[in-house]
């Protein structure tokens, strides 16, 4: 672990363990230099990554604090290891959440994982759209090259530097979202009948790929801040003929932790001893609150069996359907998977995603919607707190802008959906996230929506579950 | 069979026994109204279909005439029944054919099933898109409903009307592309092992669906005007426990024929009496050159066994990746197959679609198309007729824009196509329409495209066919 980590759980720790409480001054940048030996850079470091845990406040000229008012809710509970892989099920409660229209009138949806799409830096990809559909050529109108535009992967093979990865543009397969590159990956290692070990709460969507190819699914112990459980995979790797294991290590979703990369790497390092492949989900990556963002796995994988997904309909814009797969040593199964899935990708959002990143326009959106998502995190925890019923438990998202809510054991959210409905609002019930419907007691909420009735809408969940548990 | 469709196989009858020689006149339409005791309209009817089998050429205030100068090609010749189910092979053939970018410099690529994007009646699309395109609005750039946009779902159900079909558009999910119908189609009844008859020549997307689900095809005997046998298909239905049947009856692929109604509904009774599922590609259905547009077998389901799948990648660009289905009884499952591929579909080309067919810009587009397509075909056929060695076979399209060539036993279309590398050419081998790569000695030449260098193109396709066939 890097020093300014380790100062960081280090002040953590005390935080937590109530040395410092609510509103004190935490030690000044140079006292922490002196007393631990370390540059001043590496203590402003270890702040800053106290703050993205919501565990340090900066005031400008009087250093940092901690924060004050309401104590930070409790974390989630880590999952328990589950008995033996599972087949999947949860589908109607998916298929619920999918099914409404993107803005049917006046329902707020804090299930879905939508991003902000109101942000001006997205202007310039809207132009390029609007500019290339125009044209009436063959470049945009009929069918590309299977691997997908090669524009399109010069630019995304740049932009994987940011995350450790040396990949060339041939390398890469652009597919129809995220979603279709981790079902790619999933057919392209597995049979039916096969198990796949996943992290747990896990993206639905993964968990409903495997339901329909007839896999299953085995859920890990997950840490809320640092992810699977490594003992508990090097268990179930002895246990059980695992094909692949597939995790979302950065900025999780539902959780939003980042995984230490020493855990990426000593979990490669289990893989390669099992000789078991890592499909690994970095959607979200991009959107990792700390700067320069984390590494993947992807970029330690030596030998290509790590299946790195990931897509633009997080960091920009989801209706695109644009994602991308990097699938190492299974390049050609993964083209097979693909035609048969969709044939070729459509080629407008490609040619108009190469120019909006060629001409800089990426980062600058990152950096903004960073910051916006770091603050939503913050307020969202804030109403949490506030709305919620004393003792509900909380993750601390390290990126991306989903929040998963615990609430006590028994409580049922898909019940609470339910009873939103006269209310139109939707959440995300945690069963979904799970292979045999655990976490039911859970849900996640979107924090990326800055409309002024979110505010309200929170108000209201949190009020019906406290009357549902009232009325247990 | 109707009054004309009988004329129309006498007349046809007796020109192809010789009785009219090229360049002759064929009887007035008065003497044949006399003569067969049928209306005017009836006789005009029939000379009709025959002018859109190439059999007839009308000219103004002189009536019909036999095509002059060369006689027709021969048909190709009804594919032999399979011995039994096999696994599908053919894939690197594929993957040469759909690796080339769009517009690879100066690459012809007669192979692709590319619809020509030229025509300024795809103007108001293209304008509707770029508008759109700048909206920043959930509609458009966010996720969708699983099901599709109601919208367009709107418009798809009344277009279906022109085939005879009644459908709400609560019935219909839409999909990115054909491809993604068919693909999810396939899952939605099958299993792996399990056994799906197809037509034979068929459509390689399919057939590479079937090899990466581990399903095996079963080929059946294909007339080259009257498409799949239904002797044969009784036949395997009695010896073989199959799944479902797959064909494109209506302007099929690669042969063009359309299958009579009479034999869609006897095939749809085969298919009740087996109870097996069909899946019914219409993707050319639209593009008959006979107007009104061939019903399909859809339009004669009464208990939802027929899954029809179409797109407007022929019609309209494939680039946009649009297409529907209409999954009868299996709605459920096909909505989870269909989220566990892709997740939800792209919306901006969905609404720009919507708002295209219900503006009236999708009828008068698809009256030039087929206009065109099919002065394409008797173009292309003459070039063959004039450039390939004398007794090859070539189809007689009734819709699309594909012809089939058949040469002579033992040819090896494969080896052709490398040896129109250096020329820039690529044609699409007969070995993918086959699950065992049958039809090595055949080819599919794709005649939408209207420039110029086709016709030097086809001369030196047909010159190379010659000069292989003397090596040998």
């Amino acid at each position: 672990m890097t020093l300014y980590l380790n100062l960081a759980e280090l002040l953590g720790e005390r935080i937590e363990q109530g040395l410092y409480r609510p509103g004190d001054r935490l030690p000044s940048v140079r006292a922490l230099s002196v007393e631990h030996g370390v540059s001043l850079s590496t203590v402003q470091q270890a702040y800053r990554h106290l703050e993205d845990q919501g565990l340090a406040i900066p005031r400008p000229k009087s250093g940092y604090f901690v924060p004050a008012g309401r104590e930070a809710p409790a974390l989630p509970m880590v999952s328990r290891m589950a008995q033996r892989p599972v087949e999947v099920s949860q589908w109607d409660q998916v298929l619920e959440l999918i099914s409404l229209p993107p803005s049917r009138a006046g329902v707020i949806q804090l299930g879905r994982g939508r991003p902000d799409i109101d942000s001006p830096t997205l202007k310039p990809l809207l132009r390029s759209l609007s500019r290339l559909s125009r044209k009436q050529d063959l470049e945009s109108l009929t069918y590309g090259c299977i691997h997908g535009d090669q524009g399109l992967r010069e630019q995304i093979s740049r932009l994987m530097l940011d995350s450790g990865c040396q990949i060339p543009y041939q390398d890469i397969v652009v597919t129809t979202g995220c979603h279709e590159a981790l079902s790619v990956a999933i057919r392209a290692i597995c049979q039916p009948g096969d198990i796949v070990a996943v992290d747990s709460p896990s993206f639905h969507g993964v968990m409903q790929a495997l339901k329909g190819y007839g896999m299953k699914a085995l859920e890990l112990p997950t840490d809320p801040l640092t992810g699977i459980s490594l003992e508990a995979l090097e268990l179930a790797l002895e246990q059980w003929p695992i094909k692949a294991i597939q995790l979302t290590p950065t900025c999780n979703n539902p959780l939003g932790y980042i995984m230490p990369d020493a855990n990426k790497r000593a979990l490669l390092a289990l893989a390669q001893r099992y000789d078991v492949a890592i499909i690994e989900d970095d959607v979200y990556g991009d959107l990792a609150y700390s700067y320069p963002r984390p590494r993947t796995i992807k970029s330690y994988d030596d030998d290509g069996r790590v299946l790195l997904c990931s897509s633009f309909s997080k960091t920009l814009a989801p209706g695109l359907r644009i994602g991308w797969i990097v699938p190492g040593r299974y390049l050609q199964r993964v083209l097979h998977m693909k035609y048969m899935g969709t044939g070729t990708t459509a080629q407008l959002p490609q040619l108009a995603l190469a120019e909006y990143i060629e001409a800089g326009h990426y980062e600058p959106h990152l950096r903004r919607m960073r910051g916006q998502y770091l603050r939503g995190r913050d307020v969202m925890i804030d109403w949490v707190s506030r709305y919620f019923p004393a003792g509900t438990r909380v993750s601390r998202p390290q990126g991306s802008f989903m929040l998963w809510v615990e609430l006590e054991a028994g409580f049922d959210s898909q019940r609470l959906n339910r009873e939103l409905q006269p209310q139109k609002i939707q959440i995300a019930p945690g069963s979904i996230f799970s292979a045999a419907g655990k976490y039911r007691n859970c849900l996640r909420m979107n924090y990326a929506n800055k409309s002024s009735c979110v505010e309200q809408a929170v108000k209201i969940v949190g009020e019906t579950v406290k009357t549902m548990l009232e009325e247990r």
